[in-house]
């Protein structure tokens, strides 16, 4: 077990799979299950990581294949790594950079090597291989980092899954074989397999091998209807071990964050919240509001009246809607904070309720206020 | 004499005109000489209006033309005012609106009954007159307020320019009339006369008979030589009376708030400081700095070593150069609220310069580090 990780289970849902935990990193302690917000390029989108911190977030994500490209990772450890450098304290996890690169389309090609790619920013060539990704994530240095896998495309075929994710398996171990900093930074593993059970119990029996201290879920949430992703969160996270941390990647939206929960899954990120707010779109303790509405013009009442934020402390929805039309930055900061802090408050409120054994009893009732009414 | 401003004039510079002033407003007191930041929109682009106070911002400025435009001012007068929809608790002054219309150039016809003009949103047309202007600046409810006046063009011959500024006099009887709130209020005259002595003159003496609580210098620093903007300094603001706040319009470059401060000119604004910050500009102790420059690709120390504001305390400028490149909000943010608070410390530095009665000598010692060094 990596002296950079520990994880305690602190509690359990006694009707579903959900559990409490809390994790210990070098930079921080995080309570399970957590929504991380991401910081893409070394920067949450429009916001302070004091501002973020006062959220409640725990622990943020940035991404390996952006600062790869840019501002290039040895600058990143030249400043003493990505904490020093965005001035963020608390814990940080670096993904493996292969979904952005796979997500290049044919701009990329995959061997056994890895993944050969144009830089989206200059078109210049770069090889991202599981040594490449694990030195940059030790150049960033984040206190959890993720073994470089292959996000195969939810549409793939089972004879590609296959091969893809003995591939996986096989970069798994280079990723492990290649990292430096064991002792600070936690190298999570990937499960994939795609939607064939077959396939994910294996890659799970390969993976689970090494003792990681953590484990992701791979390869859901990348297009999949949300049956198929269920499919896959019913009986996915059983084949990972108990006393570990258990991570989906790239699910944002208080539905997929329930339904994981609900299935054993602690940790999840996404770019939503703060996407969606720069597009005019609040999360609210009465569903999604789209905050260039004319209904708005005149509503001098806060955002969303049961949240606590800076944003619905002080701002009305006529001036954010205002904001929002006049162009203003500001617009996209006020939306992201409130944003985050309504997904922070979910978690929060998950917590308590699986504390508390009634996870069931929340999530219905969250879902009679959010998804049953029509904004 | 209006119960809305109160002015003290504190001490006097013995070398120059320069002059130490406390203006006392419904919304608090303002020190002069005093920059004040411009929220064009009702924002200081970029920032939170918490940030903006902590940067020393003691009075920021908001448009008429714009906020009339868009809300509209019923919008911000049943908001309970732009302090209120704004989130900004300490003085606001709104300028006339005269400058954005005149500035649409062919978008725009102005007649004795004011300026007929289409929308810079939308092409929708609409009349601004001194009684439009002064009722949208009740509506919005700054401490101080505008006279509506005409900015003539710095190239206008003399006839154009005796017609403009007896227009504007009684322009400014007109203002004075739709008035609607003077005790909550304070109604600004502006002095036009363009570059011609005997027009300011006789600009200055028709205004200055309305015993209005402040006076503004205008049509100066509207793209003539720096010689001409001294020029009228030279002689202008002693054309007003010395226990009223004189206010010169749209400087922000600190030779443009020497040269003013050196005559006594008490209060300035200006778009500079948020505007550059946006293009990766930064006024610091050294002169002017573009953060892109590749010789910051791998600078970790901060933006200005000289300086106290949140941005230098806490990030490089090797990190604000990626920001900028990356294309991150949080650039425009971390730029911005270094510039403002250079802004107000020089405004600081000023202050406690004429009352140590050493003002050439600051101005001297500044200039030796700002502008004679070649960034």
């Amino acid at each position: 077990m990596s002296k950079a990780l520990e994880f305690e289970l602190l509690n359990k849902d006694t009707r579903s799979k959900a559990r409490r935990g809390r994790i210990t990193t070098p930079h921080g302690v995080i309570e399970t299950p957590v929504f991380m917000p991401v910081g893409t390029q070394a920067t949450v989108k429009a916001m302070k990581p004091e501002d973020v911190e006062k959220t409640g977030a725990q622990i943020i994500l940035a991404n390996t294949y952006h600062l790869m490209l840019r501002p290039g990772s040895d600058i990143v450890r030249a400043a003493g790594g990505l904490h020093e450098f965005m001035n963020w304290h608390k814990p940080i996890l670096t993904d493996c950079g292969g979904f952005q690169v796979f997500s290049l389309g044919h701009m990329r090609k995959i061997t056994e090597e890895g993944a050969l790619f144009a830089s989206h920013i200059d078109g210049s060539r770069h090889m991202l291989s599981p040594e490449k990704s694990i030195q940059v994530q030790n150049d960033l240095g984040a206190d959890i980092i993720m073994a470089f896998d292959e996000c195969a495309p939810p549409d793939a075929d089972r004879e590609y899954i296959a091969r893809s994710q003995a591939r996986t398996t096989r970069w798994l171990e280079r990723s492990i074989e290649a990292h430096q900093n064991p002792d600070r930074q936690a190298l999570f593993g990937i499960m994939q397999g795609g939607f064939f059970r077959d396939l994910r119990e294996e890659s799970a029996r390969e993976i689970v091998k090494f003792d990681l201290p953590g484990y992701a879920i791979g390869g859901i949430s990348v297009g999949e209807t949300k049956e198929e992703y269920i499919g896959v969160l019913e009986y996915a996270p059983d084949l990972l071990p108990e006393n570990k941390p258990r991570y989906v990647m790239g699910i944002g939206t208080p539905d997929y964050i329930f339904e994981a929960v609900e299935h054993g899954v602690d940790m999840f990120d996404c770019v939503e919240p703060t996407r969606i707010a720069r597009h005019g779109m609040a999360m609210t303790s009465q569903g999604r509001v789209s905050i260039k509405n004319a209904k708005y013009e005149r509503d001098f009442g806060p955002l969303d009246p049961a949240c606590d934020c800076y944003t619905c402390r002080h701002y009305s929805r006529a001036y954010l809607r205002h904001l929002f039309k006049a162009g203003e930055t500001m617009s996209h900061m006020l939306l992201t904070e409130h944003n985050l802090r309504f997904l922070s408050r979910l978690s929060e409120n998950i917590r308590k309720s699986i504390d508390e054994d009634r996870f069931l009893e929340y999530k219905e009732e969250f879902y009679g206020r959010y998804y049953r009414r029509d904004k």
